[in-house]
């Protein structure tokens, strides 16, 4: 039995331009619709030329390959032609595939928030669509708050969606503006659409406002809707729009869908998405959202020790997909709740080559739960991890000691008059039984510091040369009566190689620091440097 | 009609507790179940007395007043009584209101996770029910997996949901307990199970693996059952639990279920719901999600112009729920999409009056604008937009000015030999045109700046001297070819009031400076302080 062709089109850079805190550059916009193209969505919306410049210039060219790409705005207003509407006029000047136009489909919208009568906005749809289909356009109506508007008056909100569909429009999404609608509305309503629309043309457009986005998706395709609207990481105003990133997984691997349905998104393009999601939260600069289903960092993570020990022995008893489908991995965490089993999987994970019966494991395990009471996390400080391992198996040489270090930050005018600020470190070190002491500016405190560290470290100099302080987070919280600093620092070596350290003190520079000479030892012992 | 009661069973305590870098104290644990308990839940799963010592002693006594206080643990091992059983021993020993046994209900499991006989697992079932009535405890029991074994042996899935409900178990949890369930499925199988074991006496425990936890849990109450089991906040392993801070709402607000089913929560309860929600993450040190469905910061957001003005005629054209239902509010976003109405609406909800005509008001917007694209954040900076609007109308004083300030870090030896790091500030002020100078030392260089700044202002010391820092975040993200640090800084004045500033540099200790002096302006500002 053949499969029926589902549709992803994906709005991350129209509707998803409405996050709180997100605001995309044009560089932004070119690598994110590239990202999506190769993806394998089937539509990307690039935002609304007209409305803003920058959306304008956007839509200079058409910016995807595979993907039709897609400009949004209004129906016409009241009173005048589609043709002799700036706002549709901007439109058919995109260089794009297809117009997607939105038009208010409740009533009481119709009256309060446009002004002009029930069929004066059935005219601006109809005429709309006729004008992008005469420009040669692939033309499709977003029905704004469709289901509220379906509550109110079916009659009207249907007249609104055949409307577009008489006019020859390819797509009629069904938009849940508000987000309230709940899974069981949205499948009863769709269906009863679907009644005189074919569900071939009708599309969802869900938002996360009652948790409910993804469900409401996959509640308009059991109904007979055959295009998912949607944003890379959920991303979009208040809660978002259902997460393409966990609708993509569902579609590709749960029986359910997968039999029934097939999508753009290959397999080959599935295991790509984990890494195309964290890609799209590093260049919005957003934390990835740990716990984000399938692509999430503890998607597959598992704390317990009882079910470590049943992960391990087979992964099937626990997951319910196999991360590598998704590009993700399978983490077991070393934390307090750690049992033996989850601190030997992370030593083989890490290389590392014990025996499960040594005693230096409970050590270890010890040790762990000790520096995490005081405020250090492991998860996500691989390397520190790796050298606190090694130090308990007493594999690590005593590369250099820090005698002294002094950092000085001030802010005062300069020989011209300007108020400028001045950072400067010094760092007195003890390596091979001889001291050095190097001095840096930087551009901050913790910058003039790494400097410093990594002036001169004498025989050891050649091994940190092309080291590079790539990332930099600070994590501030009360672990009793004093607030405690936690730094996580991400170096690299200019190949590719990266590692993370982890320093925790009640005072910044100190925390930064520990992290800092982490990272260097733990290079230091990766390239074999000699004690 | 008289509506059913549907139970809400909480276990942030339990099943939360494995969440990624979250580890509960015995305070915590004190301090949450209280909140729980007032919020309104049925009951408050504790933990797991006997599986580590924390939870052993957190069990010495009940602790909640009004929801039933629940101990969770595994049902007897095979080949021993219940009563002989160290762990069952344990949840007997525990002073609680009901015990929750866990139970595998998926063949597969018995065999691979168990290595024991599915008629030993149904014994194991059965006699620790029993134990538990016995001993006077109210007893329910989690079939684990059962979504799983439910589709690999109904009948052995069933044949364990129905030994505990025969044993005389109060509650029988169908456990999502890897997540991969989809609603449509949990629908169907709820349904079935309750055509032998009537839903007054079902649960459902779903997680978010697919994102459908929140549907899960609804599609099973349509399928007849009557308790929700859920975190605060969405904790839980992996993607977490179903959110009851999601659920809670829905179920008081939407009439599709308001109608029909009433809850422990009352009105005045849901009303702290964003409240206890941000202080359980708080309490954690975890960033609240801004897009968390009713009770995230972003939850009723809006950020486009266009939107701005129609919601501030009639909130119900955008808003699915009134925000304050929940304890939640309104927010109108200024940034770099802000329209004037945004600007407005802001400016009103500070208490700065303004004329809406007012040229000033476009030259605010074109400032945060710029701003923002140099890395300032005024959403979420209260404080530091005021004191921008305040300027810009040329309404603020200069208070003080800044000569110099010196900020030093040194880590070395003291007198005994022991490696300890100082940190110490200098700050030279003008004030009134007489110049001071503070020195002041602190337990990092944040603390030493802001010791020195607040420690003599002259005429104004009186006004800041109740000043506290009670909350320092940092943010560090590349704004361009340099790496750019955003502080943002909560002060308080020991009574209530509390407010936050931001301020942004390369330089972590210039952006701490910014915001602290901000920090001091608003505080004068608002004082009523002469100029």
């Amino acid at each position: 039995m053949s499969r029926e062709r589902l549709t992803l089109f994906d709005t991350t850079l129209r509707d998803g331009a409405q996050t709180t805190g997100v605001d995309f550059s044009i560089e932004d916009k070119l690598q994110i619709a590239a990202m999506l193209d190769r993806l394998g969505v089937d539509y990307v919306e690039g935002g609304y030329p007209g409305a803003n410049p920058l959306d304008t210039s956007f839509f200079e060219q058409k910016r995807t390959r595979n993907a039709r790409f897609t400009a949004f705005g209004m129906t016409k207003r009241a009173g005048r032609s589609a043709t002799n509407d700036p706002g549709v006029a901007a439109l058919l000047e995109a260089d794009c595939d297809t117009v997607c136009f939105v038009a208010k489909s409740w009533d009481y919208h119709v009256h309060v928030a446009l002004g002009c009568t029930l069929e004066e906005n059935l005219e601006g749809i109809r005429d709309s669509i006729a004008a992008a289909r005469s420009a040669g356009r692939e033309a499709m109506l977003d029905c704004e708050h469709f289901f509220d508007g379906y509550k109110a008056n079916p009659t009207y909100a249907l007249a609104c969606a055949r409307t577009a569909y008489e006019a020859g429009a390819r797509w009629i999404v069904l938009c849940d503006t508000n987000g309230g609608t709940l899974p069981d509305e949205v499948e009863r309503i769709v269906a009863e659409v679907a009644a005189h629309i074919p569900g071939e043309h009708l599309g969802i457009h869900a938002h996360d406002d009652t948790g409910n986005a993804v469900a409401n998706s996959l509640a308009a395709v059991r109904a007979g809707a055959r295009q998912i609207q949607g944003t890379l990481n959920g991303l979009g105003e208040r809660c978002g729009n259902a997460n393409l990133a966990t609708l993509i997984p569902t579609l590709k691997l749960k029986p359910g869908y997968a039999e029934r349905f097939v999508i753009g998104v290959t397999d080959e393009g599935l295991a790509t998405l984990t890494q195309v999601s964290r890609a799209l939260d590093e260049l919005l600069n957003r934390a990835p959202n740990r716990h984000a289903p399938y692509v999430g960092p503890s998607a597959f993570a598992t704390k317990a020790g009882i079910h470590a020990s049943a992960v391990l022995k087979d992964p099937r008893t626990y997951e319910h997909v196999p991360p590598e489908t998704v590009g993700n991995h399978r983490v077991v965490l070393v934390s307090t709740q750690a049992g033996k089993s989850n601190v030997l999987a992370e030593l083989e994970r890490l290389g590392i080559d014990v025996h499960r019966d040594d005693p230096r494991i409970a050590r270890l395990l010890e040790e762990v739960k000790e520096r995490e009471a005081m405020g250090y996390a492991y998860e996500g400080a691989d390397a520190s991890f790796f050298l606190l391992a090694k130090r308990v198996l007493g594999e690590v040489p005593e590369f250099f000691t820090i005698e002294r270090f002094k950092v000085n930050v001030e802010r005062r005018y300069n020989a011209v008059g300007d108020l400028v600020t001045f950072s400067e470190a010094t760092v007195k070190v003890k390596v091979a039984g001889e001291t050095l002491i190097s001095a840096a500016e930087g551009n901050g405190p913790v910058n003039a510091l790494d400097l410093a560290l990594r002036k001169d470290l004498g025989k050891y100099q050649r091994f940190i040369e092309d080291m590079e302080l790539l990332d930099y987070k600070v994590r501030i919280f009360q672990g009793g009566s004093d607030a405690v600093t936690r730094v996580l620092i991400e170096s690299g070596d200019g190949q590719g190689e990266r590692w993370t350290t982890v320093g925790v003190s009640a005072n910044i520079i100190d925390a930064s620091f520990q992290a800092l000479t982490d990272s260097i030892s733990y290079r230091l012992l990766k390239c074999g440097a000699e004690g």
